[in-house]
């Protein structure tokens, strides 16, 4: 590579990293810095459309509170704040849905780094911290029949199936049908395309050979994430959580695409008979 | 839900993380703390029976030091040692069985946090650390072939095999055969059903295929865990671990429990006929 | 045991231990110390044969720095480089080879602990620190499609595969063929068989079912690893990363071993009919 190359993607790494970290990009010479991180991951990873840094961030966050990375969660809830890019309504959100799916000891320390980042975005800026906007009152059915009754049709919706577990064994019945979908998945403060990102980051992270299968092919299949867009994810996520955990990933993605267009062409043949 | 029985179950998980935790629940109203942790987590699964709270701990405590999140550990080993519901010299063997199923960085870390917070419960009773209970002399055989034929034996009773892998290469010879079955399983100072919720933690943490489905099986098979405590330690496992791993795990549960009811049918058949 | 023969094991243990880590052994009692980390991992599988101590440091490193575990990165850093075993340009490499198999956020706290040891270890011997060796200039080219040809052969001949991913997709030509072996596969500063033993130990701690099988292929199949390194790698990663990960590791070993094996066969009996 030439010097003049070399110091044109350095640049643009340099700029970019500026404008996601929200702090002027190290001055380190070491391989991982400067060829991997400055060259690579900012240069040309961040910059790249398919998906909006936005989106990106609610990928890395999750990525980096599984890999219990102390500093670079610590940086990058501070930028996402920073930015704007994420409210902290939304981050606290994020919070509670990344503790589901990754488990409460990591979304513990996640927690206390919000607060802490929180603060200071707001000491930086002469403000006090504002108090949290009340999410409640929510909207969880009061008898545990209706509560289970909601699970499931929220169950069937997000995982874009026809039929629900069955309600007979704690894992299943007070866990999936009572609080994943019962309570947590209906709850306000994020969106829908931001709680597939977070879920599929955390399935993908985990890789059990289920839970991944079946959020990718349901992120497809509702539409909240288009076909490039997952595909974009892959390379993202390859980034923050390393390359083979993203190369299962890919190949669950192909095999869900193709699964999802069969389906899509018999609903659409379907459709045109009625 | 209406205010009152959001209210209700709140007084119950903060009651519930009070008694497990030794300390007053935080007065956090994110998310993840308040809707997530004390209305789920502490309300609705540690209050359930199915597993004793001091069984809760050992899933709590290998989850907890899986994920590396240093406050957590913190805060369930000084809860665990200040309950009196895990005894010092247990705990201390319990760092040894989770070092040799989750690797020496995690139990190193750990072991110094369960150094540090016996030192705290302590103090905090004006009390000095009292010497450790020594554990020698252990019967670990000295003579290398003794010690393999010890590990065999071990070997199967733990696995409820009939059979026991080949001594020629490192990994089993060295490593299974000589160590973990020659000398770690066969200890004094924890229970084998502490050693079985540990261990099944843990695999179903690391999610390697053959492990995890080798002690499911093993610990409903030796009959250390009822099928209803495996259902049981599944949902626990999900809120500590993830569901992504639980949902592996639950679906392990449901194929060993098939295997093993088919198996003991077999028997009892057996058994009649002779 | 007897007492001379637990005696004269805790002795090559700490003896061991002293030579590895560059700093005496701890005077702890602990199980998971004692009869864990001395009278194990330091008596019994240090002290093997079959791979170099600096062959263990690349599997150690590797393994400390994706269990997040601060401590035990920090010692083995500061040992790997404080006994000369590991030079710093080979550390730096390191971290960078590292970041591409374990995610960004792994490899950041990995090289700020690298960046701290070794002031450290200059600051011990009464020294500044040197500036960087460069690497560059690289020889990485310009032209994207010149890159991409290059990753296209790069990737082929470190997977041993006749064939390539297509580039059609981001996470394959954007990330494995642009940078993974584009890039940072042909880059100068760490052998191949270092290279090999840091993604294996990754793809075994990650565990996604292709990458773990193609990475073993190839190290085996290249001859960068022999048949009796690779067996012994699975010995000292279950001590690092934890027996149930290292079981399905030693799986993988075994199948692969075979398939090349196979190939090699056929091989020779082509090359006699030639």
């Amino acid at each position: 590579m030439t010097t003049d190359t070399t110091s044109n993607r350095r640049t643009q790494g340099r700029r970019e990293f500026a404008a996601v970290m929200t702090c002027p990009a190290p001055r380190d010479t070491s391989p991982a810095i400067a060829d991997g991180l400055i060259d690579f991951v900012f240069a040309e990873i961040w910059t790249r459309p398919g998906l909006t840094r936005r989106e990106r961030r609610f990928i890395t966050l999750s990525c980096a509170a599984d890999a219990d990375a102390e500093q670079p969660i610590v940086d990058h809830v501070y930028a996402a704040l920073n930015s704007g890019d994420i409210t902290i309504t939304e981050m606290r959100e994020a919070v509670l849905h990344f503790a589901v799916y990754a488990g409460w000891p990591k979304a513990s320390r996640f927690n206390g780094i919000v607060d802490q980042q929180w603060e200071r975005v707001n000491r930086e800026r002469g403000q006090r911290v504002p108090p949290p906007e009340p999410l409640l009152p929510l909207t969880t059915p009061n008898d545990p029949q209706a509560r289970l009754a909601r699970g499931e049709q929220c169950f069937m919706e997000v995982n874009c199936l026809p039929y629900v577990p069955d309600r007979d064994n704690p894992y299943q019945g007070a866990g999936i049908l009572n609080f994943v979908f019962g309570e947590m998945w209906p709850r306000p403060g994020l969106g829908m395309k931001e709680r597939r990102l977070i879920t599929v980051a955390c399935v993908a992270f985990q890789d059990a050979p289920y839970p991944i299968l079946s959020h990718v092919y349901a992120a497809l299949k509702s539409r909240d994430l288009t076909f490039d867009e997952m595909d974009e994810f892959a390379l993202h996520f390859a980034a923050y959580c390393g390359w083979p955990k993203a190369s299962h990933l890919d190949q669950m993605i192909a095999e869900q695409k193709a699964r999802v267009l069969e389906e899509w062409q018999v609903e659409d043949r379907n459709t045109v008979q009625e």
